[in-house]
């Protein structure tokens, strides 16, 4: 008989999990539909009510260019703020900082890529460069008070350059970190990590920062997103990004899954017996009232 | 820092796997489109070019209930056989054996039900009923020296029980090894199954089988497919059910995913490192070949 897992299995994975919710911001900004400042309001307010305790509601950006983000404001005015939870807005610069403080925003979450090609193609910049911006933004936040997600995009893999090295991610994430950033998060921004990425990544990364620290965001393109969450909570880590509805489909693969579902990722934990302090099937109607309204 | 894995990680995992393609059968079986017998057969060609080395290709049951899966001789007699290929077929009871038989295949699939209510939903029967069947089918197949496969079905899940004790799984289990059957398969049916179940699962099994020698089948309804997988693999499960294209998606719920897809269990077996024999393009091609013909 070959058991080579400790007995009792799962046990040892962490009793608790955060749950950061992207779809608001992550999810509608690379979804084929625009709503409306209301619908977005309303979709923040459902999902805080179903537990969420930190929210990316909108983010600061170009509305000409991303007309999904537009009225990133009104959107964090109409909210109905509830004490405890961390509403946050995606910052790329310091223009879009500044409106998102002045919108009076919790926390922001500024990111670099793991990747020259990807940031070029993002943001036209080079990583340094992009780096050099978060700088300015994290001294800024700092200054104001504000908590500071850092973000390493195509942490997994690269849609120009393939497979991304851990080394490379080391080195990003330790330049945010060295910034002076309250978490570190990476994205598989494609969704091609299998669990053995996950474990090479945090190998290396666990030199500067312990995995329990440590934020994923999946994509289950490929299907693997509940797998490396999986492989993710037996490292320790325990805060992972999902979107209500599995929004933010991938716009270049139709009918392709996108970012992993917030239902799905609280299936897998109440599954393993961990704690998200939210409820399912808010979050599904949640999902189902910004998809389907009821008239 | 806390490194709750060994060094290396997914290094202890299998070094290969076998894939049991069940496209052509259990896909095509729950799917909403009905294939005339050539397609049917090209599909299993190209499956088997592709690398497959057990594929289901038929199913001997009654025609005027499933029309899907009509022509089942004629299937066997267009496929053009190749050696070391194991070709199955599922058959529900004596009559559907002796066609099998006829049609010279190498392997039938026979099974039981973890649940009464499955049962009676799925032939009409309880599961001691169902057992008492298998036991029939089992003993003329070996006399005629054909390869038994022996499935549970729900063993992770029942749509009308709910969950299903790994005690119950243990019972249907042992009688199916019991009976003389070549493989034992676990099917999570409805595709409700966690890394934790899978754990509670060859726990208790592993009283009477080594998990190595399980097979397992899962579906991805609820995204947790290849974490299921994954965790079979840390238990040294080297043996797995998928259906190319992810054919068979359930009936009753529009646009969810159904079988795993054979791409997606090559996708994670690949960048595990572990080998499967099989052309991941090849088998995309056979897939979209099925459902986009070229013309």
């Amino acid at each position: 008989m070959t058991t080579p897992i400790p007995a009792g299995g799962a046990d040892s994975l962490p009793p608790r999990i955060d749950v950061c919710e992207v779809g608001p911001r992550d999810g509608l900004q690379n979804h084929p539909v625009i709503y409306p400042v209301e619908a977005r309001v309303r979709l923040v307010d459902a999902l805080v009510e179903a537990g969420a305790r930190y929210v990316e509601a909108a983010a600061f950006v170009r509305e000409d260019r991303v007309p999904a983000m537009a009225g990133a404001a009104e959107v964090f005015r109409g909210i109905e703020r509830r004490p405890g939870v961390r509403y946050a807005a995606l910052v790329p610069n310091l223009r879009g900082l500044e409106r998102a403080l002045t919108a009076g925003v919790d926390a922001v979450v500024t990111w670099a890529s793991a990747t020259d090609s990807f940031a070029q193609s993002n943001t036209g910049r080079t990583v340094e460069s992009e780096l050099s911006g978060v700088l300015d933004v994290v001294r800024e936040a700092r200054e104001a008070g504000t908590w500071i997600r850092g973000f390493v995009s195509v942490a997994f893999g690269c849609p120009f350059e393939g497979a991304v090295s851990p080394e490379t991610v080391y080195r990003v994430a330790s330049a945010l970190l060295d910034s002076g950033v309250d978490r570190l998060a990476l994205g598989d921004t494609i969704g091609v990590a299998t669990p053995r990425d996950v474990d090479l990544v945090l190998d290396r990364l666990s030199a500067v920062i312990d995995p329990s620290k440590i934020e994923l965001h999946f994509h289950d393109t490929r299907k693997t997103a509940l797998a490396n969450v999986f492989r993710a909570l037996q490292w320790g880590v325990t805060t992972f990004d999902s979107s209500v509805a599995g929004l933010g489909g991938c716009p270049f693969a139709p009918g392709a899954s996108g970012n992993l579902g917030t239902e799905e990722l609280l299936y897998l934990a109440r599954g393993l017996g961990i704690e998200t302090g939210m409820d399912a099937a808010k979050v599904r109607v949640a999902g189902q009232d910004l998809v389907v309204p009821r008239v």
